[in-house]
């Protein structure tokens, strides 16, 4: 990698009660302020969400799966219209993971070696191999600009000796993404980054020890995975906290695939800058909307009659324009809209919570404001 | 109906080859400029589609389908929450059928009599009774600007002796709603109007006396019924032609139901000013995109590469930027928003279609347009 005068990570601020931190990440599709949510659009859209509706809720960055996107559209197709940003129609930047999370989720359907992991496709059947390198390939040729390593992610629970062995293997994999990414070259005139990935499971040693050797690669910026699968809520934030502790302060910080609206706000706290989840897309689809107090379940009777908009204090289309019981009318209907309409707000609700939280570490009343808010959030109900 | 200054139709110009003819139909929500299409909203929503987009896409009016809005969300939600265009979100004006379209569709589950008609929902096999004085009620519920008249749309084929007796009894249902129609108010201060429906199936005798005893009655607009049930085309356009010609100028002329894009212009040709149809909607879903250059259908395989826009030609969000091979892989992908650009596409098409025939009647240019535009459409192209 050449030098750039610009950093691409700039840390602003630091809150003075925890470690929340407020920073921006420079990339050639733009700047990402954090702490950030990332939606999440595994096969080249966000589902049910118009590109522009993305741009229109500021969300400022979002993922594609590696996985998904090697199997359809693939990897000609995708070099053939320029690249993922091209082909999707979206100018802002995207991450990519490296494929391992999907293909590791596949149980019967692979075989894993020192060499890589083979498997079969989950449309046709086909054998494939992802290796550190050829995933780096595949990245190259989506053209994001935040590229993932090649890590197992580790089942929960597992033993100690298997998560150390698996880590370790998985930083070897690291070593190797790194020396091919640094023999290619981007494909379309945009700059790329790679990032690593911490391993460990719920055992904090481990999670140092595989920390510390990632950092010693000098990679630009660092991802703590394999929570968010099953472990108590406790370990999670007990294994972000023994990580960000050995993370470096001036590289970005991300949790992959974590989750609640709670479980950002206390990982900000622990020095989190990046998160993605398919909760808001996903838990939209099936009727449930986060909203300022709370969640609540379309579903639900009470909402029959319901003339209140869905949340007030979220400023988007969905959040002020509709009915909660049209917005239930339109789920009992199997109406698209509601597919729509909910996704619309669960992104605007995860990006307002953001951009709350960085306001907030800005003007230095970050655990405060956390507090009162998760207060609110969690308060008895009468069933929503 | 208390008499207005200004009138409910306005005609304002008639082509001098053929018949067609630009107008406004006024309603308490909006004016609209005829010829128009109606993207039919069955559920209380265009599948697939934002109301905003419908504003964006200048949809001047959409239908409601009353079969569809009695069951779910039913009248009690739908008054208790101010009618539909509050319920939905929707300020511009709204046609209903009378239900009656869908009745006749159940087959096994009605039972016809000279009062009504009894039924069994689809969703959940209750029994129910549509009235031409019940469609009426429910329609005021609903409060749509424009209500139709129960009719019975009779099946193709059909004996000359089955249409004459159904279509003498679907007359008197005429009488009868407009006697009802009479008796009760609007609910929401906003005034509603109600049009007659002729039948005749393919008997051009049929298909004007019926329209003459219609007529008799004074309604302030008038349908044409019963076609698009697998007529032969030429039947369509000699039944359209038959039932324009009794119709009377002065009276807005909608045609259910139909049609294909050529069926649209040449139905124009014949006098027709409102459109209704579910193909741009439900083809939209299947993968067949509506262009300037005729029909295309995604899921073919010459567009895997294509970088070409659906429609360069129609000025639209999805229209323009999306390439064909993007689009095609959201179809091969499942993806919701291939539903959502197809169908903003689609119907952008079929207003942009409405617009330019309007624009063209004005200048006194339609016919020579027309047979401009249709050379273009059906040119041979290799398999779309």
């Amino acid at each position: 990698m050449t030098e750039n005068s610009t950093p691409f990570f700039a840390l602003e601020t630091t809150a003075e009660a925890g470690n929340a931190r407020a920073g921006i990440v420079r990339t050639a599709h733009g700047d990402i302020r954090t702490p950030i949510f990332m939606p999440v659009g595994t096969q080249g859209t966000v589902k049910a969400l118009q590109q522009r509706e993305l741009v229109e809720l500021d969300a400022q960055i979002i993922l594609g799966n590696t996985y998904h996107l090697y199997l359809r559209p693939g990897e000609q197709i995708l070099s053939e219209l320029g690249g993922l940003h091209r082909f999707m129609n979206w100018d802002r930047p995207i991450l990519t993971d490296s494929g391992g999370f999907q293909v590791f989720s596949l149980q019967e359907l692979r075989k894993l070696s020192e060499k890589g992991v083979e498997f079969a496709s989950h449309i046709d059947g086909s054998r494939h191999m992802f290796t550190p390198e050829s995933v780096v390939d595949t990245q190259r040729c989506i053209g994001s600009d935040i590229m993932m390593v090649l890590d197992e992610c580790t089942p929960h629970p597992s033993t100690h000796e298997y998560v150390r062995d698996s880590m370790r293997r998985s930083a070897r994999w690291a070593q190797r993404c790194m020396d091919r990414f640094k023999e290619t070259e981007e494909r379309y005139g945009a700059r790329q980054f790679l990032f690593a990935i911490g391993q460990g499971g719920v055992y904090e040693d481990l999670r140092r020890e595989n920390m510390h050797a990632l950092v010693d690669m000098d990679f630009p910026g660092y991802a703590i995975g394999g929570l968010s699968v099953g472990e108590e809520t406790g370990d999670m934030y007990a294994m972000t906290a023994a990580s960000t502790a050995v993370m470096p302060a001036d590289k970005p910080r991300y949790l992959m695939g974590v989750g609640t609206p709670e479980n950002l706000l206390e990982c900000i706290d622990l020095g989190v800058d990046m998160f993605d989840c398919v909760m808001p897309t996903r838990n939209a689809r099936n009727g449930q909307l986060f909203t300022t107090q709370g969640p609540l379940n379309l579903r639900n009777a009470k909402h029959k009659m319901s003339d209140e908009a869905i949340d007030p204090v979220v400023d988007s289309y969905a959040s002020n324009n509709f009915s909660r019981a049209y917005m239930r009318h339109l789920f009992k209907a199997n109406e698209i809209l509601a597919l729509q309409l909910a996704t619309h707000h669960n992104i605007a609700f995860y990006l307002w919570l953001m951009r709350t939280a960085r306001t907030k570490i800005l003007a230095g009343q970050y655990r405060q404001w956390k507090n009162e808010f998760l207060a609110g959030y969690r308060a008895e109900k009468p069933s929503a």
